[in-house]
């Protein structure tokens, strides 16, 4: 089985026929085709969104995606849920000498298809290859321009008291499928990863309320991480009911068992909308509807409470503090 | 000495002292500062340029530079010879678990200095921390957006017979310099690497003549790699004249002890301009008015000879093939 040699990164004949016969073979498009060093692009918005993210998730594949998909599905919903049509994306690879040609085919096969179901470019790419050892399989970067919705306004500082807080189905799914499988527990069962572009699901939110004040996705430190952030930008209390969480059960016996709690696991899939109460019920019908959002529940709300934290109302009956999280969770989990 | 953990890698606590304590002290601005998962941004030009890469150089320090120079240089030289004004950067690090604050600290710094240099702004970033042993310290991935000029029409395809092809300085210098380094040969000397933002010298090319037909920046794989790739694009012949490179001395000296060719050696500050005869003095004069184009020089031209290929009348009167580079010229060399 052939694999990737560090004459793959060199720039010269090896360079070109690696990106001949597996990056073009997939992501060709009339953009790409072009092979500048910076792709040329018209653009029909006045503002633009633009973000990076760079994956190193181990293992490479597991149930529910691989890091392809996760790159794609990564960036695409940074834009989504910043108020913006995903359009294009470049892609870097760092790739470890000795990895297998066959793996890189299927991971780039992935990114293609995920990209296109998105309805995103892929307009550049980077390939770097390094001696063995000196990275983990591969590395994937991808960036990503939206252009921004002009009658939205998303932002994380705009939580206002009062607002409902849904999330669109369960949480804990991708970190606890990454956990179970690189430790190689055995009672991984139906976990998956809910790794997923999440922009045609923001598109049927916005369009049945275009006021949505906050729209995050819910993926590094998990439910508990974005809360926080969303409290500290918008200065606001948060408070949650433990009862109205949506977790599977899988992921809730895995969770006890591994002395994890469920919203502090990353999701992929996954994202937090912060809506006037007027509105909820409308979006959260609207969530429901959507393949993505079958499980779409509303899990708390924001408060005028003193403290300006993130609180929960147990299933016992008492209140605790869900803190912004610390120490290493897990590392390499997207 | 602090060091990075895998903590500063979570989402939680530590990776926000981190992004507070380092890179929002050197990166801040306007757009960073609301800290959205996208930047928004507003665009003023009907084209963009879009461009990524990754940066995997070793050693992380240089004579003349850096990962963190090389990383915004680089992305900024692939923006400005497309043709477009370097705007915005991502930039995305992936940190070894133990590696240096205090060498992290002077990457970040010096990147913020170069994009004040080159008059870019940093609006997002990332940052992973893999397990020690999973990265060679750090590597860094930007991706740019440059607003394309309205009124220049640069692009590999270009080059016409007649076409005067000029170069801004000696040839070879950033890659002789890490050879050197990462190998200790103790003959380093004046050696140091070009490594610079180019954005500024290409503005005053374009001044003097906006009609320059092909722009492009002699990276990996060097002069020889670059010149073969505008070849094939535009489908035309390519002489150089040996006797007109300009190459350093001891650029010269070591490439010949240790059997390189000094035009497949990469360069982080070159440019090679392929331009109209009739505009060419014109050019060439307005390059040596820049810091970055003192030294700027002839070094050939396209023809109508038969085989599309690149050639060079060598010193002795002969002449050569100068084919694409294969094999591993050097890994790591950005």
């Amino acid at each position: 089985m052939s694999a990737i040699t560090l004459s793959h990164g060199s720039g010269g004949t090896q360079t070109n026929q690696l990106i001949n016969d597996v990056f073009f073979k997939y992501f060709s498009n009339d953009i790409l085709n072009q092979m500048n060093d910076a792709a040329h692009l018209a653009i029909d918005f006045k503002k633009l969104a633009f973000t990076t993210d760079s994956f190193v998730v181990n293992p490479l594949f597991f149930k529910g995606g691989n890091i392809g998909k996760l790159a794609v599905c990564g960036t695409v919903n940074d834009l989504a849920v910043s108020g913006a049509k995903p359009l294009y994306l470049t892609c870097a690879f760092i790739i470890e000498e000795g990895f297998s040609m066959a793996d890189l085919e299927i991971i780039v096969k992935t990114m293609a298809e995920e990209a296109e179901n998105s309805g995103v470019k892929i307009v550049a790419g980077d390939t770097k290859v390094v001696e063995k050892g000196n990275v983990d399989g591969v590395y994937i970067n991808t960036s990503g321009i939206g252009g921004i919705y002009e009658d939205v306004n998303i932002n994380c500082a705009n939580a206002k008291p009062g607002d409902v807080i849904i999330v669109n189905g369960t949480i804990g799914d991708h970190g606890m499928t990454i956990i179970c499988e690189r430790n190689n527990f055995g009672f991984e069962g139906d976990l998956s990863s809910d790794c997923a572009s999440l922009n045609t699901l923001v598109d049927r939110m916005l369009e049945v309320y275009n006021g949505i004040h906050v729209i995050r996705d819910a993926t590094r430190g998990g439910v508990a991480s974005v809360l926080n952030e969303i409290s500290d930008s918008s200065n606001v209390s948060i408070v949650l009911e433990e009862n109205l969480l949506p977790i599977k059960e899988e992921v809730k016996g895995a969770a006890e068992m591994l002395g994890f709690d469920p919203l502090y696991i990353a999701n992929e899939g996954k994202l937090c909308a912060f809506v006037p109460e007027a509105q909820a019920q409308q979006v959260l019908l609207a969530m429901r509807t959507h393949p993505l959002g079958r499980n779409a529940a509303i899990i708390g709300r924001v408060t005028n409470e003193i403290g300006k934290k993130v609180y929960m109302n147990t299933i016992v009956g008492g209140k605790r503090l869900v803190d912004r999280p610390s120490g290493i969770l897990l590392p390499r989990i997207c």
